[in-house]
């Protein structure tokens, strides 16, 4: 059903099945400014939000899915162009566990510093050199579910738009709002749009659950070994930490991030 | 350092790599009742928590950290029989992304039911059919750091001793009194020992943070995909929900198994 609109690509070495494989490091990422996604569910929700869809590459022997069928060929329609890979190439590019034969290249989207206004009472996200690509995805993902108004990457090892962290955001990537600056430009962000920054860290000073945090806010999660920069934490107006029990010392960066924000979101709420 | 002590093993056919490599299955697990680690600190943690390490594995090209070099001292001292792998053998068989060069095999522990009773005020959680051994390794560390007495696992699906799990779990499994069983005898269990069973679901009826808890408690939380069975649902005395914003019908189960575990565990300390 898609033959006529859709070449088909057999050879590892076509242009085209090179440049998704690019896609998929960071350097292809960056250079180009465009991301993959893969999976029925991935693609309906970047339709939905009305992400910026370049093009759609498929496998039609493992594209069985009614829903998937017919969400291919709405793109169609809409003359979203795209090519068909050969079962092998299309097993060599997936990373997916059980693929669902459909994917898409996508344009990225940051939103520059300068635009980036805060409202009152809203909640913010600064993320600053989270190491496991699957955290990153996670935290997008908790992010969406708690409110969070943007996020802020900071530090070249944070690549919301890897593949891991795509897959994990499960769709929520396409509704947020992304904006990539310096810790320097992050705190002067703050000073003029009266954002307190929020630190956390195994260190900070007070109990996370009985502090009162003035919003709007932006809460600070850094690197799962190493912490927040000390630039961050002195930027920061309040440091925060998770009380724990046993030997433990840390929990999951992801979870940490879960647990901070719906506290601070459910503050938030009930001003 | 280790020649005299440790054979060398360079064929992947030897009886010992395959064991090592029949490990890495869960029918290899299930039938040995044995499992894998991997890495300094897991194994520094195994040591320090009195697991019951049968013997380890080694590759001294890469051992080259002081403080392991230490720990495989030590344990050759107090007699624990190990093997060295060649660089080769230790690139196949290892799952960590910068390899440490040591790790071991130690014995699966598991808690009879009819052992475990609940103290008051203690915090209890089961896990039922957890898909992802990475989210199950990651709620096995949030369950230390809260103070969860002892866990539940439920359905054949769930294996804490999966070496994704053990690498997510950052050594937290080792504390962990871990028990296999049923719902029905879960359900039993918790009767007899008036334990407050509270189901976590996105169709829970109460406000997570709005509920107040009565200890003991057990915490339910299902498979990622299709959540908690409806046996375990009708079991629950309370079901919980974690409201969200935006588009989103649900986080990673690990990060809402965090949110619940401090929520509760904070309420339980403050009575």
């Amino acid at each position: 059903m898609y033959d006529k609109n859709y070449p088909l690509i057999t050879h590892s070495h076509d242009s085209r099945f090179v440049t998704l494989r690019f896609l998929q490091t960071q350097q292809g990422r960056s250079r180009t400014g465009l991301y993959l996604i893969e999976g029925i569910r991935h693609l309906a929700r970047a339709v939905e939000d009305h992400a910026r869809i370049q093009s759609t590459f498929l496998d039609p022997s493992v594209l069985r899915n009614p829903f998937g069928q017919k969400l291919a060929r709405r793109l169609i329609d809409r003359g979203v162009p795209g090519v068909r890979l050969s079962p092998r190439l299309y097993r060599d590019l997936t990373l997916a566990g059980e693929p669902q034969g459909i994917g898409a290249i996508l344009r990225q989207q940051w939103v520059p510093l300068a635009h980036v206004r805060a409202e009152q009472d809203s909640l913010w996200l600064a993320l600053e050199s989270i190491e496991s690509q699957g955290n990153l995805g996670t935290i997008i993902r908790t992010a969406e579910a708690t409110g969070v108004t943007g996020i802020f990457i900071l530090g070249s090892e944070c690549d919301p738009y890897d593949p891991a962290a795509v897959r994990a955001s499960m769709g929520s990537l396409f509704s947020q709002r992304l904006t990539k600056c310096t810790p320097r430009e992050l705190e002067t962000w703050a000073k003029s749009n009266g954002v307190t920054i929020v630190a956390s860290s195994p260190a900070g000073v007070l109990d996370y659950k009985a502090t009162r945090y003035r919003f709007p806010a932006a809460l600070l999660i850094g690197s799962e070994k190493r912490g927040l920069s000390d630039q961050l934490m002195k930027a920061a107006d309040l440091s925060v930490r998770i009380p724990m029990r046993g030997g433990c010392d840390s929990i999951n960066a992801a979870v940490a991030a879960g647990v901070l924000l719906f506290e601070m979101s459910s503050q938030g709420s009930a001003v």
